[in-house]
């Protein structure tokens, strides 16, 4: 069964590859959605992207994407610490989801430790740069397959 | 006297009655805008309707409002815990209020019980849905009239 | 059919009209219980009335009211963020529930934005003075009307 | 002038000198009594009395003094750190007030430390037993004599 | 020796069997008197019995006490996390004293789990229902034997 | 039928009739260990026996316990404020268990005032030193004897 | 038998009398010294005096007062809420000591609530401007009176 | 040397000199943009000017001004308390830059003492008005001029 | 080059597979030791294993593998949130490391979200079960594959 | 109208440009001293100077300058963070006052975020180093400039 | 008098010399134990070691020495923040106790300066190193040697 | 090498052997002093003494000794916890610094485990008296006498 996966990326994560590369490494976002896109396609699945700065294009993202997408992952970037509201999207989409951080948020300023949406997420992956986020989209795709063979 | 009412609602609410409806209900925001629009005409009141996921927008409608409406009815969503810009906007502004909350803010998670303008606003109402969107709008029009009218 | 309402006023809500005015204006609680009682009457349902600055009486009230009242209007006046007993008399009735507070609670001294029964009954009004008691009251009527229809 | 007095004791004040002599001294409420009387009696002033374990009684008691009493003394024993009614009582009847307090309350449990009254009263005495009754009225008879004399 | 044992019963617990069974079990409150006269009888005790939602009732009881009592058992209910004047007039009495509640408080909401005279009793006993009660008072009976007996 | 308990006692309590006498009491941990057994084996019960300082050892007890064991009585000693292990172990066997605490653990160091298993037992019973294990185990004994019996 | 008693006056009291009037009254401190001053020698007693910006200088004085001053009457000012030093100091000399604060530092910003030293003295007065040293100071005197009556 | 200036402003900062002028002065936004261009000018520099309601727009603006600018002039509005994708992109951009408010925003609510931004910025200005903005201008130029000098 | 890699598994993990398996799933650790074997021997590397329900062991463990491993993963179960000792022998050790948690440990009891170890580790995984083991044990050596290539 | 201007120095600020130069700067105070003279010459008004390590010291000084001066301009250094009697003697004085801090003090440790005399003042300038005295010296007189021409 | 003197050294003190010499020194624990022994020799004392990564192991140390050792010189690495079994066992064994640390617990990560055990023992060094080992020893023995020669 | 040391002593220590002996034992200053004069005598170092309850005074002899001492010993007795310009005279001088209480602060008033020097200086002794200080000042010329020996 073909998967329709929604990619999110939130607050300056399309400065990827340039902004503070000693934190966020130097891939870029570019690199990221072809990698995703490859790695979907070879199992049959599709991808939607979406990327922008404005916690509201998010929002309307995941709205628009109620009934429509049966997997997300998302990297809300500073979002994380802060939206409620795309908490709420989330919970109104309800699809198993994957929280992404590039970074160890553990490791950094105290308020990056609380993620507003990893409680209602299925899971986090945080600290392995862009393997993290390969490594949860696969993680994605295994528990949405699996789901949908049941 | 005519009374120029505002009508905001903020994040996630474009989604209500497909969003959670066990928490949200089922009736849709078109459905409550017609209802607020024909509640207002029969007073002979007017109404101005702003709906966005974007706290830009609804911090932009409260600037242009200014000096331009006698009243408002606003149901933040998630923007009533984060978003103080809101609240300042609303000081701006600085006529009757009512904020509104479908659901019981205070039997869900605990962050959810703080509103960030709570305290600035004349009164809130949360708990009834769409009960507490029709009558908070009426006690808004009922406190407006007295006051023009003395 | 005929619902049996029961309207509870706590501390110091029987000195309304002359209490700090500025504040909980100048209606009196036996005006308050004139208008729900015809508002009551208008829909052929009765009203019990308690007034008490004794937390316990409130409390013996609940306990009676157990299985004898489809509704509950209440302003617990002080108690409101003190008495867990009331929550528990409240929990123990178990019926619709509108909590009411005449002055805005969140706009005063920071323990009054926390009520120990926000989370257990069904919605809370506050801040329209008694426009909030007879709009919430209306709620109250109009959510058991709908319940009792089912 | 002749000034209307009222004196307050709170929840245990009755069992004054055989309750933990140790902390509370060995005076009995009557002797504070007919000291505070003749006291007063001196001055041309008259003293209205109240004890009681209950706080509605104390509440109760507030809500007649309203427009009847220039000065109130109480020791709210334990409704000092527990009483929201009796705080809003006391704005209610809105005349001088001193708090007293026989122990050092800041010398025993931690929650003994905050009063819920002591920003609402003229000033509070702690410490000095039943010296401290009798000088606190002093203070209030003072303060009152000297307003009136204006 | 023959000891005199006051057992008191504080808020909505005259409701028991009644209210929220699946938390607090089926058994009245006039069951629990009997089992626990009788339990006494049988050591040759005797049993004084308080039941008030009054908070101020429970405090005359006990300063009441004063002196006549050997040993209490009390359930204060809501009253546990409330009331100071409990407390205080614990602390007057000063007789072995077993705390006792019939649900797990610290299997339910957060404010249960502090007691406000937990650290003034003898012993307390929460979770098993009215077993918790016989026990409870087994224990403090067993107490009071071994005492009374040096 | 024959019920199988397990008996868990935790850090120092081997120690249990020489350390600090004034608060944990003269009984030793083998007096306690034969009142126990001779208690189950009036009631046709058999214990099993467990005493260690190393929370593992609790933990590995408790493992294999799983599915063999029908109640358990625990005291963890200082376990009790510090080992998330053995409340993981608790809900890992889930069977009727009661906590006991020789101490009154709300009247010594604030941080003894929190249980990390409270509320995961059926029930906890503090302050009335080995009293409180004898009765805690009657009350597992009935409560387990009334579950089977059904 | 005559006393010795010291009366300190710390930050910002040189300018009683000018300093925030609304909030401090209108009296000087020279006043208040020669108000003491013959109060004290009324009863037979002398008065030292310090007065000084400096915390060093009232640790000082007090420490130069060791064995010799039998009473202390203490308004620290300002380091009433920051001097642990003060603390220690009337610790060291530890005789009967009242602190007294003009204001009701209650009702004021909040850190005025927390003294460094209501718990190592006497007792407290706050409130009633100077009356409340007039007074505070004759409690003093009285306490000691009757003490070394004894 | 030529320096690129940008210059930023937040939330409601479009109804500068209309909104609440008690606290926020009668200057408009046009105004002070054109002091700040004159000034620039006058040192040979240019600025950007950037002003939106959109936390998303600030966001892009500084993304889009990496390696494009020499120093950054910001007075994020409310975004200050609220914004952790501001402090990111900041992060990024890492240019010297001055941090201005227009009011105390240690003398209003204390949620405003709190900028997320503070910590990452050269230095900040708070409380002078427009006055700081030209003042905290200038600063930042002198620092830029002064460093590029080197 | 062959990588020497060491999994470590805490307190109540040798029960996975029959513990609470609607939170930690049916697999055992057995058939995780299995595939994290063979999935190391497709790449050439070795794995060493210690699973213990004594922080001790894991401590002892770790200490052992200084200097002869290249990296860990590691699932403490609840020392997670309790062992500064572990946090220590990770520092000690000092080798890439990946922290794995079956469950979603930010959608349960408020203790689960903070882990002791979070900061010193090179990331976590958590919430996808057995396939967040594998995908993290892959990550640690895709890692460490990339690291000794250099 | 010539201005008279205080200008008051607190902790270790005699050992600038000596004491830890990568935070303060290698300007001493004696050359501050001298810009600031020379400026306030420049427009023909005076300066007061005092430096101190003695909290004493800064509240004496400001003590005398009671309606002696028409504006301040203060860096406590450490005694920010730590003087209640110097935001007494603010209060006192009661004239416009800028707050300087040569370093960020939000870039430092926690505790210097918090300043106690922030909300009395003005308005405060931080993290420019000496060039932030110099800009908030000028604000200060074009601010008192302004009122006096009034 | 000879004196028996117990030495322990808790987890991960095992790996002194060889873990993060740049904080914890070069020094092994084995030559610790020689220069220990030898101070403790040179003085007629004799001397037990304990080492070990397990609580428990210590614990049970503690158990048997009570009533056989006269002194305590304790690291206990790790469980200094985090075991309370450890603590009891100190209160249980109830001898001269000097707690050592090789670091600067204060100037490392926040919950270091949190030990459970520091309000039980005589003493406390922290940050010398091993010095800090060796000295706090002599502190213990010149204590116990004078006590003993009472 | 002769090193220049700097012993200082701060609020209170003046009146040590007289103060609450029973805390800080009956050795005099004069005799610390003597003690430690010898102690570097021996070793051909030189020792200034500084004592006072001004925290001035301690600031300004910091600020004096800065490039002229080599090592300081420190117990600045109640300003240890209330001091932050001390902290900053510390970092000032910048040499290897030892802070000595004579009681242990961790088994007192909670305050008094909060040091504001404890992370800026080598390490601390407490709780051993005037032992304490002895050794910890021989630490501290062991210390310096390694470093300047390299």
């Amino acid at each position: 069964m073909s998967l329709r996966l929604l990619v999110i990326h939130g607050a300056n994560l399309d400065l990827l590859g340039k902004r503070e590369p000693h934190i966020y490494g130097t891939t870029t976002l570019d690199e990221i959605r072809q990698a995703l896109e490859a790695s979907a396609a070879d199992r049959g699945h599709g991808v939607s992207w979406v990327v922008s700065n404005h916690e509201g294009d998010l929002v309307d993202a995941l709205g628009q994407a109620m009934g429509k997408v049966d997997g997300i992952l998302i990297n809300p970037g500073a979002f994380t610490h802060t939206s409620v509201a795309l908490r709420d999207a989330l919970l109104a989409v309800s699809v198993p989801t994957v929280e992404v951080h590039l970074s160890n948020i553990h490791a950094r300023e105290e308020f990056r430790r609380n993620s507003l949406i990893a409680d209602v997420v299925t899971g986090q992956v945080s600290g392995f740069g862009v393997d993290g986020v390969y490594r949860g989209f696969e993680m994605l795709m295994d528990h949405l397959e699996r789901s949908t063979a049941d």
